[in-house]
This record gives structure tokens, C-alpha cells and sequence, in this order.
């Protein structure tokens, strides 16, 4: 039985080993998918010396005597408001211009002085009261400063946020190259299953892995793809195998356990080859990766909170990596237990949790009541996942644990 | 000039009062919207006493004295895979079913010994050695243990996970009434702004914040409606206002500050109400809410950083909102900084930071190197904001400070 860190590490390398082709989207589509080539700067950011504030451009030496009560009096010659031609014209030091947040800023001045330190000259309608000194350099931004021309701005795996987009769209793309959505199939399997608009006779259950999956998958950035159901029949899993080998990714639920019916791990046995079937996590112990023809497959565990579980840390992985994006470990923080976690198992245990806070607003950590493999309603309001070691516990309130976010 | 909590607690308010006709989607559209009512139960679930683990399906006491060493021997009568009729047959205390995983337990039998605590008789094929003894209920879950029928299991308002919809299919729904993707019109203002495909001439740049908002808007689960670019002309700004209050929210981007030329401010006071313009927040003092004629409205700042900050802090909460999800709050932990972030504010300071992890893992704050409101790059690795309250600092490495957790 191998651990989740060397499972995780096998399932990785199975990914990097399928590269995608990238694909051309909009800015508008981008969102979420990950960039396949570096983009390079076009231009300088800002690409002019501008203002950050409204105010008045000045000479910082015409005003190093101002004092609120001794202000220095400027003579206003223009007004430089943003995308507009600029003025280059002041003939005296007791000159300035008026300046808008984001306007260039003209080459014969150095500093702006912010709105609140000025004041109307009551008696000279052109004029300005300066009432401090100023520093050079003051309230501009230099050209350049954010990006330089030539730079490579964005590299290549970086997944696209809403900030991502607007450095694109200021680089003047209009358009970028990504990874696409790895297609996933997904086969539920067992005799026992019906499907949610059936009412369920004696011995059956309803399909629920099959949505919490499609939806698990999309969320991932995957794109999933919904096979019919399997029952427990040998002949009919393989040919549900063969249409889902042309996806890029596999996923089956039920049927990898060691019982006498759990054909999708023969079918692997037959068709494919098996790289491990358990790993040492609870829940989730039954869960199978390898290829299926020359697919990659996984075949997870039949409980729903296993499967969701196990999709979590192991098929999230992967589907994140297929889409080039390397970085798809979860945040992990330590918080406090706010009440007693007394389950020891002789396996990694993943908890499901909510991260609470207490009076004072700090953040701990508060297990579902009942960590059942089979009680779906354990996720209700479970934002994270507490990783308790093998074998580890009681734990009691106030104990630190290591917890992984799922939403933050 | 009002707090971060007091302008949040205006606009949630605004957005409470504009509650949207929820519409019914299929399962498997309905990730990440709110569910607009509660799911009752139709059934127990497990809808029957099930094994969870494949083995023996036994009488308790009839293998009270099993040892490793001295097995008890039983006769396997018949065998019970999930989803088929079950027997109820047992004659003798030395005979026991083969069961499966999910497979429905007689009523005859109590616990279901795992295969693992037993042994094929190498004499009786019919016949399994069990090794250990086991308490009466074991490995049997129990009908109703997770979803009793008549219960209310899904609150209105609960935000839909896949392991929700996982629930949501067992309990026989194939669609869920949901709340709808708030319509935001988004208008990009501005003379000196040219859109992404053209070159920016000089004093011009390109049109970044509207792309940049129409990712942020679809990432908090509302729906972007991109209107054309308004100059400084304020006949223009009114007839995209105009347009724009048909939808549920209006978010334009500059001409809200002190300037001359922000002529967005001057439509509002023409046609609409302003409930406040200016928050003590770094980056993003000038920011307004109101309503333009009868639509809630936001003023966000021209800099692109000032304008995702922004977002994030109180028109996300909104969107949200308005989809029915109160739980809008992003996840808040307390970590120690990296290294030291010296710059102190008289503002309530949201710095864009990475969450990184030290060579023992243990997580804490590293700042972006430049935190201009004007710096679009400081987003590039940026998964978090760390709040400094106004006049605190400068803050030594070490220090451990509240953050705002944005990605997972």
C-alpha cells in the first residue's frame, strides 16, 4: 500500500507525459485556463511619466519655501487632463499646470502636488496656493515602471485570474494561447444503481457519483463527459471503456474493491495495465490509477465521500497538470481544533471540517460529526479537508492540525 | 470618509433589498450557483442497512470465540451483491452470506465480518474461517444514518458543491431551483483609453479594466455585459448609464475622484443617488455606491489595481448576494510575514501578498515587491491580501498578520 505523496507523485508523471495542445481563446474565454507560451511586453507600462493624482504639476524647487500658513502662489498656465495633447511651456519658476490623476506629465516640471495641499488663490482666479514643499518624483509614475518593453511579462503555466487578463489586455492582447479543458469520461458502475428520476426498489440506490463527479470534474477546469451507467457486466464496462478511451482521462466509480463483482479492476487486468489500487488514505483506500488501453484511468472508490475524496487528491491533480498548470496544490494552514477529534485510524485520514471563528474572530477548526465514508450530508458545510497522520489521536481541542482549503 | 465594514454593510444592504426570481437548471449547470429553496428527504438514505465492506455477513455471537489461531468454521449458504434480491435463509448459527460492499444485509445476520479477519477452508469450498469475534453491528450501515425521509437535508441559500449535487442526485433531483447570475454592465471610461487590439498613441493607454472586471464579474458568478467605452463626454457617460441600468448592477471604471473631468460622478448626481464616494481603503479611496435612476452602482477607481481591490472588497460581496449567498466572506487566517513590510498608511492597507511555505512547511506572508496602485504586475503571483489597519507598522518579519485568502 503506498502513501498519498507517492501516489500523487506516480499520477503527476503520468500527466506530464500527455501533453495537450494548446489552443487560441479570447481574453474573454481565458478565464481560469492556464497560458501554454510567455508573453512578452510590447510597451512600456505606464508608457509615459503620468500623475497618480489630481493636483498641480510643478518645479519642486519653485515651491521649497511653501508653508500652510506662508503658501507659494503659482500661476496655473493649462490644464492637463488624461489623453490629451500636452503642454511644454512654462516660461517662469512661479508657473505650474493643473494635472488629472493619469495625465503625462510634461518634461519642464518634476513633482505633482496633491489637490488637499493647495488651495484658490481667492484673489486671482489663474492663481494656486502651494502650502507644502514637494519632493522630485512626487505623485508620478515613471514610464516602465510596471512593465518594460521586451520583458517577459507572463510565463508560460500561469493560470489566467481576472488580474492576468487585464496585464494581457494592456499588453494589447486580444486573444490567448492556453491549454484546453482535458475531456473526462465518466463511467459509474453497479447493479445497484439507478438513476436520480427512478424511485429506487429493494437493494438499489440512486447515481449520485456520476453528477458529484461531472461537477467535481468542471470545476477542476476539465471537461466533463457523461457515459451511460455500467452494471456489473463484464462485457458491457469494457465496451464503456473502449468509448471512453478516446478522452483524455478515465474516471470510473464502484467496482475496484476485492469483491468477486468488481469487473472494471478485471477489465483493467485484460485490457490495460494497473499501477496501484490502494493507497494508505481514509477514506478512499480502494483506489485504483493506471491506463486503460493507453488511457489514463482511475477507478475510485464506489462511496460517494470516498470518491469525491479521492477525486480531491488525486484526479484534481492530474486534470490541473494535463492543463499545464503545475501548481496545483491546495493551500495548507495550521489552525487549532475547536473541539476534540477522537477517531484514530491506522490510515492517513482526511476530515472533512469547517474552518469557524471564535469571539475574537481566530480562525479553528471543527470537524462534520460523522466522517463516514457513506454520509454524503458530512459535506454540508465542510469548506476543508484536516489531514491527521496515520495511526495519530485522540486529538483534543485546541490541538494544531494541518487543514487543506477547499474554498476559501 | 466611512470604514471597509460600514461601506460593505451599505452596499449588502442595497443588494438584499433586490432579490432575483430564481429560475430551475439541471444538475449538472447548477455548480456553483445557490440553491433558492430547501430539498426535503424522499427517502432514507441508505435507503436499506447495507454492508460497508466486502465479506461475511454473520450472527454476532455465532463467532463470539473466533480466534487467529482457532478459527470458527461457517457454511456460506449464498452470496449478496448490491443490487440483487436478497435471501433470508439462514437455517443454523454456523452458517453466514457472502456479501459485498452496498449490498443490502438480511435481516438474520448482524455484523459483517471484513474479508480480511478470514480464511477459505482449504477442506470445504463452501465454507470460510472466521478469526476474529465482532461486535453486533459491525460494518452494517444503517438505513436513514445519513438523510432520514422528511428532512430537511439542503437550506436554502446553501451555495451548490459537487458534493451537493451529489446529495441533491441521491435524493432524486435531476434540476434545482437556483438563484440567477446577476447581469453587471460594465463601462470602461476615459479619453486617454484605446482598446486592446490598437496602439496606444501618445498620453494614451490601453483599455485594461474592462476585461480585467468582466473575468472578475464571471469568477464571483454574475454575468458580464461588456458596454462600449465612454469618453469624458458626459452626454455619452448618461446614454451608457442609461443602457446599462436595465441590468442588475452597473460597475464603471474611472471619473470618480476630485478631477475636473470625472464626469461619471456629476451623471450620478444628475440622475441618481450617491450613498458614499470615498472609503478608507489603499488602494482604492475613491470608490462610489448608489443607485443610477433605480440600479445599484459602483464608481470603481480608474487604476487597475484600485479597481480589483475594489471588487474584491465590496462588489463581489454584492454579486453574491444577490444570488442568494450571505456566506460571502472570503476565508481570513492569521501567518506570519516573511520578511518585513515597512510602508505605513493612514488607510486600512489590502497588500497583494503569495501565501509561501518555509522549508519546515509551515505557511506564511510574502508582499509583493511593489504595491503602486498603478503596478499590475504586483498580481502576478498574488493569491491573498494582507490587511494592515490604518497607522500600523511598519511591520517586522515575524509579525503575524491577518490575510485574506483568495485562491485556495
Amino acid at each position: 500500500m503506498i502513501s498519498v505523496e507517492e501516489a500523487q507523485r506516480r499520477v503527476i508523471k503520468g500527466a506530464l507525459s500527455k501533453p495537450l495542445t494548446p489552443v487560441i481563446v479570447s481574453l474573454e474565454e481565458s478565464l481560469g485556463r492556464v497560458l501554454a507560451e510567455p508573453i512578452v511586453s510590447d510597451l512600456d507600462s505606464p508608457p509615459f511619466d503620468n500623475s497618480s493624482m489630481d493636483g498641480f504639476a510643478v518645479q519642486a524647487k519653485s515651491v521649497a519655501g511653501a508653508r500652510p500658513d506662508h503658501p507659494v502662489p503659482l500661476d496655473v498656465v493649462a490644464t492637463i487632463s488624461a489623453g490629451h495633447p500636452v503642454p511644454d511651456s512654462l516660461t517662469r519658476l512661479d508657473q505650474c499646470y493643473r494635472i488629472m490623476t493619469g495625465a503625462p506629465v510634461p518634461r519642464d516640471v518634476d513633482a505633482v502636488v496633491q489637490v488637499e495641499w493647495t488651495e484658490k488663490d481667492p484673489r486671482h482666479p489663474s492663481r494656486v496656493l502651494i502650502k507644502r514643499p514637494v519632493e522630485p518624483g512626487l505623485n508620478i509614475r515613471r514610464q516602465g515602471a510596471d512593465m518594460a518593453k521586451g520583458d517577459t511579462i507572463l510565463r508560460s503555466g500561469t493560470r489566467i485570474t481576472p488580474a492576468i487578463i487585464g496585464i494581457a489586455a494592456t499588453l494589447g492582447r486580444t486573444s490567448l494561447p492556453v491549454y484546453p479543458a482535458p475531456r473526462v469520461a465518466i463511467i459509474s458502475t453497479g447493479d445497484e444503481i439507478v438513476e436520480p428520476s427512478e424511485q429506487p426498489g429493494p437493494g438499489q440506490i440512486r447515481n449520485s457519483n456520476a453528477y458529484a463527479l461531472y461537477a467535481a470534474v468542471a470545476e477542476a477546469g476539465g471537461q466533463p463527459v457523461l457515459m451511460a451507467h455500467a452494471p456489473d457486466h463484464l462485457q458491457t464496462i469494457v465496451e464503456r471503456l473502449d468509448q471512453a478511451a478516446q478522452y483524455e482521462l478515465i474516471l470510473s466509480s464502484g467496482g475496484v474493491s476485492v469483491g468477486d463483482f468488481d469487473l472494471v479492476k478485471t477489465a483493467l487486468d485484460q485490457h490495460g495495465t494497473l499501477d496501484f489500487w490502494r493507497v494508505n488514505v481514509k477514506p478512499g483506500k480502494p483506489i485504483a490509477y493506471g491506463h486503460y488501453r493507453h488511457t489514463p484511468f482511475f477507478g475510485l472508490p464506489g462511496n460517494p465521500v470516498s470518491a469525491l475524496i479521492t477525486f480531491e487528491l488525486f484526479v484534481r491533480p492530474v486534470i490541473r497538470q494535463l492543463q499545464g498548470d503545475s501548481r496545483w496544490r491546495r493551500l495548507m494552514v495550521v489552525l487549532p481544533l475547536m473541539q476534540d477529534f477522537t477517531e484514530v485510524s491506522d490510515r492517513r485520514h482526511y476530515v472533512r471540517c469547517r474552518i469557524e471563528y471564535d469571539g475574537s474572530g481566530k480562525a479553528g477548526i471543527v470537524p462534520s460529526p460523522d466522517q463516514g465514508s457513506a454520509i454524503q450530508t458530512s459535506w454540508l458545510d465542510a469548506t476543508a479537508l484536516m489531514m491527521v497522520p496515520e495511526n495519530t489521536g485522540p486529538l483534543l481541542a485546541g490541538t494544531e492540525v494541518s487543514v487543506m482549503v477547499l474554498r476559501p
